[in-house]
């Protein structure tokens, strides 16, 4: 007799394959294929264990890779909302709560309520693992568009301005790799694909 | 100036993305599309989170979750081999460590010696960190199949034995889901998806 607990854990780990149908607006390197929220969380949680050594204060490296591994799961049921999208928030809304609550409720309770817990000290950006955690989130697709003439650069309403205000997130976190980040800005800028007005 | 250390960081970043195109043989749950490695590192990662209550032994989960994550970086080079090949040997072929050498030295170097060490100790199966990996790792393909008809188990050349004896490697890192791959399998026979011959 399989443990109902296991069948909880089961359930859980299927439902999350969706996350591997959720496209991102931003692509791979040097790609024209769009990314999706598996991929991208992957790539999160190795630059983390690649890059932890430059975050402003010490952080818990384990609590750092579950954040990144995690922060996309409840965009299977609230979709993903493009980072320079004016008309729609972009964190904690009632229907990302709403899927968090479906989605890692799934779980045994204590497991979802770790999860839960993860997922809105992430939101939050208030701890230092957070914040790091969120430095990456925003470096990844700094890399992808800077190998792509721009990338989402390109879209309709996007600006230096507003890539440098959201981009900054990586300064709270990590001041080192928020000094390369500006390079990778500033370099877009003199390529003429983001604009500066 | 961005420091030396940063730059080969982040060219180690750009190359593993080269991973979201390694194409494996196993397809997503209830579906007909194939699964890249990075979509099926990222699952093995948030499976040993979830599941890793299960180790026979106490396991050091970060370490458990590094080798899950970086453990198909040498198929950039090597490529996927498929488990039931009878033809091409599975682990540490000499075109493995090579890959391993060249792609982990990207980063600085006592972090590719960490990253290939990590590996090596993955592809050893020794430690109960790679037993548990390595279970992960025999396990989210087995939940596929079992989602898919038989998935790669209606290939030419794959029967029960050969199935268990791949699985029994679950066994040797966790009992409890042992029992429970096992009765995935008995269910595989009984649906007539997995040949007994």
């Amino acid at each position: 007799m399989t443990p109902e607990k296991l069948l909880r854990q089961i359930d859980f780990i299927k439902e999350i394959d969706k996350l591997k149908y959720i496209q991102r607006k931003t692509k791979l390197f040097n790609s024209d294929r769009y990314e999706n929220d598996a991929e991208h969380s992957w790539h999160l949680a190795l630059m983390a264990m690649i890059l932890f050594e430059h975050a402003d204060e010490s952080v818990d490296l384990l609590k750092v890779i579950k954040m990144v591994l995690i922060h996309d799961i409840v965009e299977i049921d609230a979709g993903d909302t493009f980072i320079y999208d004016t008309q729609k928030a972009h964190s904690n809304t009632e229907e990302e709560r709403l899927a968090a609550n479906r989605i890692f409720g799934l779980l045994p309770e204590s497991q979802a309520e770790d999860l839960i817990n993860i997922w809105e000290e992430f939101e939050a950006g208030e701890t230092q693992e957070a914040k790091f955690a969120r430095a990456m989130d925003r470096l990844e697709p700094l890399l992808q568009n800077s190998s792509n003439n721009g990338g989402t650069w390109n879209e309709p309403g996007v600006n230096y301005n507003k890539v440098y205000a959201k981009k900054s997130v990586i300064k709270a976190g990590a001041n080192v790799l928020w000094e390369y980040a500006e390079g990778l800005i500033d370099d877009g800028v003199k390529k003429g694909v983001l604009k500066k007005d």
